[in-house]
């Protein structure tokens, strides 16, 4: 039998950058990105942006119409920029994957023009898996508006959408051309926002780093009170982490873990039961409280690092049980509803059903197995918690 | 200004078998391909079998059964195999996409399972497509039936569906599993389709290894006549010569080259103009003898060398004129069709226009403009030679 072995790597390289004001006329961050490029400029480029980010900064779009004028030897503005609604509204319906697609044909986007895409961790994925999968790939800038897209999902390989109610069931890996962090765009940010991208860093940290977790617990009062450099510190170390996982291990998860996932079976299984009205962030808080409470229930964790963490996630400003997380124990078969979760989360990444939990701060283990009486036992305890804290804020 | 560096390679491997009979009993390689995976078995397969290649082949269902089932050790067969319509039909109506995806998601196919694709190279596009974004990339095992995809298509890392009436328009790189060629499935192609997968063989012997065109040359008649020792040689040569060509270069076409696509700007464009009657590889051979001939009006390749790669095609069955190569001629800007498709190769692939033409036989040369006026000069001889040709057939 005749053969023919293939074999090659492909090398993937790119910048994420923190600044401030990245359309001030004074800020050259944008235009010495597009000028990375190996051909020669003006570069073509379409911006897309958030709806949401557009209406809290009346002023963005003139402020791009500006920088691009200014800066008109180098940057091509093919169109207006394109106006998506923001949140997970615009991962469920494909109308919008089509609008974006409809627009890099209609404008002419090719594969060395830039899409660059403005807004939370929602819209990125969108943008970048239209970014990915038109003309097999265009270049892909990203300009991450919320704390947890500044901090873990902007800065990494990965896009989506969701189909067939299930989330991120389309997508691919792609890696950005580059990422631009602008800590104004935080400033905007309502309560619930700028807080729950915090609990991917608490994630981080709880897995890989105790004292990234201890300068968290340390700052937790600053950063539920919206200290700017807190978060900034914090938004760095978490991406570094996330960059250096990404990176060091298997950046297009072709083996079988994924080891950064600690806290979400439960926590996409939870974004889904409230039809998405829990943020991402705060769904992963949830479930980090429930696979920390586990860990103590099977004695991998002590009582006191896993009271620690809860105690830290509370200070941050996180509601550790929301009714949903509680769905189905009063149904015919009493089985919670997140357990769901567990089959999808193993079906999304393949193979055998691995889960991180944590044997200490700062070090995540795997499992291939989990008790579903312990989890139900973890449940009532965060219920509990729960109900006791309302009781204290009422006296 | 912070930043942080991103940095990494990411290894993709696969080998391409060939063989005779792979769903006989006694044929291990679809197991022993499976078994390369790092997790024991038994492995979740799922088949999608060409519409085309279920009614040519009507025990084919059948066979896959009774393998799946003599070495269900190995194979999880997921449910009954997908039918899904052959030919550019189903990567122009998503219709066929979504059935794909639902499949995937109705029968639990997860990362870790396979995606068992048999058919032409359109269905194998589709599906390369449908398993690239369903959970960010299931396996992908490529079964090519045709001339075509055994030696060009279905041997790469690309996918892709047709969309706004432009060929290829969505897509990604993914490497696939592994490409299983059976030269059985060739025996019922129509002579049509035996035929057109040789044009991308002249290509690429034509831009890169003037003995490998030599052999053609020899064997042309042999070719004509569907010798299946000669076609089969063809076939391994001009896989194993694109296979060196994406491994050694620019797999996933981040730069600007893409030398493989001689002849193909006018060649996409005719499909398109035909509504895909014309097959890809007849175009491509229509295609290959207009660059040749504008080759030789720019004065880079010799008289002698053009009219020699005319006849060879001739010899090998191909029309190198259809209706629609003059199209636009007597409009009212009198001007090329197929011209329009030069923008859209451009846009497709990026960056400034890059046209691979002849400097003599086994040479490609890119040349980044093309003389329009010469182009339609060209296209004229070429009407001329087939109405001469047609004529010598009448006496």
């Amino acid at each position: 039998m005749r053969s023919i072995h293939q074999d090659f790597k492909v090398h993937f390289t790119y910048n994420i950058h923190f600044t401030e004001g990245l359309f001030s006329l004074q800020n050259p961050l944008l235009v010495d990105t597009l000028k990375q490029s190996e051909s020669p400029g003006p570069y073509k480029v379409l911006f897309v942006v958030d709806s949401g980010v557009a209406d809290t900064h009346p002023q963005l779009l003139q402020d791009i119409a500006a920088y691009t004028t200014h800066y008109a030897d180098a940057i091509r503005s093919l169109a207006e920029p394109v106006i998506i609604t923001g949140g997970e509204e615009c991962k469920n319906n494909t109308a919008y994957l089509n609008k974006l697609l409809q627009a890099v044909n209609n404008y002419g986007v090719c594969r060395h023009s830039y899409l660059i895409a403005i807004g939370g961790g929602a819209l990125l994925d969108l943008a970048g898996f239209a970014a990915a999968i038109a003309h097999r790939g265009i270049r892909h800038i990203r300009i991450p508006t919320t704390v947890l897209s500044q901090n873990d999902s902007g800065v990494g390989v990965k896009n989506s959408i969701n189909s067939f109610d299930k989330k991120n069931f389309l997508g691919t890996f792609a890696p950005p051309f580059a990422v631009l962090n602008d800590s104004h765009f935080l400033l905007t940010l309502d309560d619930r926002d700028w807080r729950a991208g915090i609990s991917e860093a608490v994630k981080v940290a709880l897995i890989k780093d105790e004292a990234f977790y201890q300068e968290i617990k340390n700052n937790a009062g600053r950063l539920a009170k919206r200290d700017m450099a807190a978060m900034q510190d914090l938004i760095f170390r978490c991406a570094e982490m996330h960059v250096e996982h990404i990176g060091g291990g298997d950046p297009f998860e072709m083996g079988s873990s994924r080891p950064l996932d600690f806290g979400h079976w439960a926590a996409h299984k939870l974004e889904q039961l409230t039809n998405y009205k829990v943020r991402h962030g705060e769904a992963v808080a949830i479930g980090i409280a429930l696979d920390v409470t586990y860990s103590k229930l099977i004695g991998m964790l002590s009582e006191q690092e896993c009271e620690d963490v809860l105690q830290v996630l509370t200070d941050l400003g996180f509601d550790l049980f929301i009714p949903e997380l509680a769905d189905g124990l009063n149904s015919a078969d009493n089985r919670l509803s997140i357990l769901k979760g567990l089959t999808e989360f193993r079906e999304h990444l393949g193979g055998q059903l691995t889960i991180m939990l944590l044997s200490k701060i700062g070090k995540g283990v795997e499992v291939h197995q989990i008790e579903e009486e312990l989890v139900t036992h973890a449940v009532q305890q965060l219920k509990q918690r729960q109900y006791a804290k309302s009781l204290s804020g009422i006296h």
